[in-house]
């Protein structure tokens, strides 16, 4: 298992991780690679990589789905941040020939910031076919 | 592969299942293990379990995003949970190491009903590394 | 890993691709099978498929929360596809059993289109246990 750290700099992010992904899985390894969140206010999804306002638009979206500011119980004002997480989900799965992540043309992995700015861990495991 | 049973008590309600999976999974195992419901108007999660107002947010909101009653075709009443169930996800995938799931600080495994109460079954699998 | 191509045939539309995933799996494996789809505008669920009305539902839902037009930046008139591929999430995982995927008896696997008519690609990787 790997563990990657990164830092977010916004309570609302999206950070391409791809690269950091790929860099750990060896040259001739096939099988899947599975990246997983160990947090409750960040998620992890896969899409469009090229423009950059996919990211700001997917935001934007969730922000409207789970506002910051409603009838929450939890007092830490971060609720929206959990439910956020639990709508993108917190691992991801990925197909993996001779040390290649076999992913869309369009497809990056993002780690997905809700509550930050944080230092925040991922974890990486390889499962060989 | 492991089959666990759960009963549920209310229409909504995320119950922590975290120990049961746990239990099933032998001290020295190295891997992963996939939790799955086979059920279509239920789901899993991994979120915060320390606070239970994180579960009634999440429910909450839920209920806002797909409310009970709406323009719905399906005519069983629990429309609403279908749609519940495909925005959470019917699996989680969580790396284990000498038999521990690696998991965050705060997470805990959720099976999340959206239409009970019912006797509910979840399936587990474990692949190792 | 296996490669299956399906032609979509509207913008919004929910494909039941089960016996094609279930035709690629041999006889007597034993595991898991990952369905993965490698678009950004399109993703993958197991949710009932006896009843149509539920995909008429669940399509229907999730133009609600994501509208086609709404106050977005990317301009190729399709972010709403990118957001409800980020919420259903672009991978499933299915337990495997002398060759039969262990799923509920309402469960279907369906591939949703959320930028059709296209001619779209959907892999497939097979883990023993």
């Amino acid at each position: 298992m790997n563990r990657i750290e990164i830092k977010t700099t916004s309570r609302n992010q999206m950070v391409d991780i791809t690269s950091k992904i790929a860099e750990n899985i060896p040259g001739k390894f096939d099988g899947i690679v599975i990246v997983y969140v160990p947090h409750t206010t960040a998620a992890i999804t896969i899409n469009e990589g090229a423009d950059p306002s996919v990211r700001i638009d997917m935001l934007y979206l969730l922000s409207k789905l789970a506002p910051q500011n409603d009838s929450y119980s939890h007092m830490e004002g971060n609720a929206d941040a959990h439910i956020k997480a639990a709508l993108i989900g917190n691992s991801v799965t990925i197909i993996v020939e001779k040390g290649n992540m076999i992913m869309g043309t369009w497809q990056k992995i993002f780690f997905c910031e809700f509550d930050g700015p944080r230092t925040r861990k991922i974890l990486m495991e390889l499962i060989a076919r």
